[in-house]
């Protein structure tokens, strides 16, 4: 029901998933008189669904708290959410309004063991390729301890997504040496050093720019500085998009410049289109879900779906309960109370 | 002597000063070997300058203490700071060691009344023209009152280079609603809201995205995300650069395309040159030093010096003086323990 466009972008998004996934199979929730209509016009997909009528749908502008008050229980957001902890879906996708689908899926799947808060990760396009970047919002401040949880939910969804073996793991940093503060950052470097843990290869410091160039494959920071540079990015990217068309629009032979270049340059704009960022996931419940941008066409829809799809099938909860357990067993105190103790290694 | 190229670039970038500027005069502070050849080829230059030898000069990889202890009274870097103090000079423009330059600013110029710590003020081109970005890395961390002083200082400099009566200013912060932290922020926006101050339309929160966008003249933020943000879209712009370097490179029709547009695309590309975005100014000392990025080619350091100019010449740090008093004489207690008493005005 989610998203700037509901159930009309959002169904005929699953058949390019089935199309590339075949043994996919769908729970739609939603109101009939939305989604019915669709899915009639969809036989493909509706034989390979199962639609479940619900009468309360989250709007996009409802504060978290209303939304739960309101639809808990019974909206489609929730039940979507419930279709995962209860095990019949492997994972949740929704467009719809991200603080809801956060403030829902805390309450109904819950924290994983020794994870206080869940965080945000957003797959962010590189020179190299992609990374993970997180927290990029959901908390706001993170100390030492719950900086090393994102280290190891982000190398396990690297793990799980780019099927790498040690995905290489940056703590995000100013480059100004001898400057005061962030003293949590530094102890989470010193912790990450320290345990030598072998589902990750911990880089050190990265800066701002390290991300767009690929320096390494998971980027951790906390929330307000992550939210703040991925927005930044985002803005960025319009900015040059919208120069570029400026200058190719601006003479005579640069407008002859374009019409020879034209595919060039939508396969460009594919690049710069932020919609096609898709897949903020939430990292560190009990189960996966992916918050697909509201504003996603059908393609950028798909691509949140098989990304929840990929991270289902290559276990992803599996991965991050061992590694947490592993991390654990030789530091057998919560990760968010390392700090306190100064991180040592009791075991 | 400072930068990638020393003498060699910042000596004849200052003869495009002088066009632009001719009533501009320069202290020229470095090492006679190295400065003297270079001026001997610029007469028009030399016939404008005063050359004062100094044995030691900084190092690019000097840290900050150890550039003050090696380089204190004697460095060239000190000497031009220290003319700005004695009066003989009206701003300070070095292309050389970023924490070296601020350390030295800060022991030689000293913070202003009611400023506890300077910022590093960055100019940020944005879809309407430029804005003012404020702290982008001299302070990790800021509490509500440093966060007020920012946004006077960032407004005083909007107002003395974009002569405008009364800059627009936002405080950066993420948008996600009902989420708990970042209480300096909320604070300090309280604070300008009742402050009310003539010098500046506070217009309330902005996002990462809003800067580019150019929402505001001004944004004020703390060190640690602002050098995220600006990191971060150095890193976007360079990576977008990329992708259109290798769109148009990679068929027959692009390259024909591109031969077309080839004015087009240079002038983007001069748009996309991180090196251009120069001028980091040290804001909330007693005088003015602008900082030019070290990479910066002649075009670039001439940029820093004619703002330096422009900064001198409309008296910005009177302005700022005046605004601090004015903010202060309402409320008189530092800016920087307003948060302590709430911020009442208790005149």
């Amino acid at each position: 029901m989610g998203g700037d466009h509901g159930p009309a972008v959002v169904l005929p998004a699953l058949l390019a998933v089935i199309e590339r996934r075949p043994d996919v199979r769908f729970l739609l929730f939603g109101r009939a008189e939305e989604v019915e209509p669709v899915l009639k016009g969809l036989p493909r997909l509706a034989g390979l669904s199962e639609f479940h009528h619900c009468d309360v749908s989250v709007r996009m502008d409802d504060k978290p708290s209303q939304a739960l008050r309101q639809g808990r229980w019974k909206s489609s957001m929730w039940r979507a959410i419930e279709a995962v902890k209860n095990g019949d879906a492997d994972v949740c996708i929704s467009a719809g309004n991200t603080g809801a689908l956060m403030a829902m899926s805390k309450f109904c799947l819950r924290p994983m063991a020794n994870i206080e808060r869940p965080a945000i990760a957003a797959l962010w396009p590189t020179l190299r390729s992609e990374c993970v970047v997180l927290d990029v919002g959901a908390n706001i401040g993170a100390d030492a301890g719950q900086l090393v949880g994102y280290a190891i939910l982000g190398a396990a969804m690297a793990h799980s997504i780019f099927q790498l073996d040690r995905p290489a793991v940056g703590l995000l940093n100013v480059g100004v040496e001898e400057i005061k503060g962030q003293e949590d950052v530094k102890e989470a470097g010193r912790m990450l050093r320290e345990a030598q843990l072998p589902s990750m290869d911990y880089r050190g410091f990265v800066e701002g720019d390290d991300i767009a160039k690929g320096t390494v494959d998971v980027v951790v920071t906390e929330g307000f500085s992550g939210n703040i540079a991925l927005k930044t990015a985002e803005g960025t990217a319009r900015q040059i998009a919208e120069y570029l068309r400026d200058a190719m629009s601006r003479t005579l032979l640069a407008r002859i410049g374009y019409f020879f270049a034209q595919n060039a340059f939508r396969r460009l704009r594919e690049k710069l289109d932020v919609r096609k960022i898709n897949g903020g996931v939430f990292l560190g419940l009990n189960g996966i879900v992916v918050k697909s941008h509201g504003g996603a066409d059908q393609e950028g829809f798909a691509a949140a779906v098989d990304l929840g799809y990929d991270m289902a099938r290559r276990r992803l909860i599996d991965t991050i309960r061992e590694q947490l357990e592993h991390f654990h067993e030789r530091q057998p105190v919560p990760v968010d109370t390392l700090v306190a103790n100064g991180g040592t290694n009791a075991s």
